[in-house]
């Protein structure tokens, strides 16, 4: 199964792809989107054409996304949910309907605690990839960690937890 | 010109087409697209084909939109938000930069009065554009009052006010 965890906005989204063969996994590809600043009818154009441009390029067959949780900036947050909503669309466009998850989700399943640090996350998601370094930016560091939450949910709930066995 | 005022919403957008020749305003078609209580994503996506079949059908030379205030319910404004970037997509996957206005911009010009009551606007509406009755519901009205709003401040500062002709 292979999925892909998108880190919405506006400004960019982190993408993963993250493939799970039986207990392993291992990730495909990881990236960001970028969109530039220019007005904002024509920017979610952009962003919609190149979320499509990955997902027709990397063919997912489940889609992860994080929930969008209220930020103290109003402003900042009505932006993010109008590139999300873009965000939704170009998934459903595709045949997949996306699974949210809330940023304690991930954290639980990808380092087994609800209120990990930043860093904890990244710092796991490079251990249960394997990866040769920590994934930069942020963005796409917690993209990975959305697809290996999605993983271990899809498992089924007994599995489900950091408990996993491509943990050591 | 052929303006199409949408009053955005993730449940339903009113849609209006106002055509405007000289002093002259008449409005060619209005209604609402509504959407089913589906998963959002999928919703997303029937939004998005009903908005670009209103857009292919109506072929408005500009568009006029609701600008997003904040509401009391922060859940329905994100939700609200995330339709919002959907509309504003469609929009610009036409080769339309849409025009945003406040409620209170969208007021001033049809009534004269940015702090009018809404039913002041709907009775304005229906003058203005010799509507043989209020447009209902609310949204097909709103979305009209939109596009008599752009079809006045695009005539230029001089006349973009109450004293536009069609006024008696």
């Amino acid at each position: 199964m292979r999925v892909l965890g998108l880190d919405p906005g506006l400004e960019r989204v982190g993408y993963g792809l993250v493939e799970r063969d039986g207990s392993t996994l291992r990730a495909l590809a990881h990236g960001l989107i970028e969109t530039p600043r220019i007005g904002l009818a024509a920017r979610l154009g952009i962003l919609h054409e190149r979320i499509t441009a990955v997902l027709d390029d990397l063919a997912p067959d489940e889609v992860a996304v994080e929930r969008l949780v209220f930020s103290v900036n109003r402003k900042t947050a009505i932006d993010v949910a109008k590139a999300f909503g873009v965000l939704l669309l170009a998934v459903s466009q595709r045949g997949i309907e996306p699974t949210e998850y809330a940023p304690q989700q991930v954290k639980q399943a990808v380092v087994g605690n609800g209120a990990a640090e930043k860093h904890q996350v990244q710092f796991m998601v490079e251990r249960l990839l394997n990866l040769p370094e920590p994934p930069r930016p942020d963005d796409v560091g917690d993209a990975l960690a959305l697809a290996i939450c999605h993983c271990l949910h899809s498992r089924g709930p007994a599995a489900a937890g950091p408990g996993f066995p491509a943990r050591r």
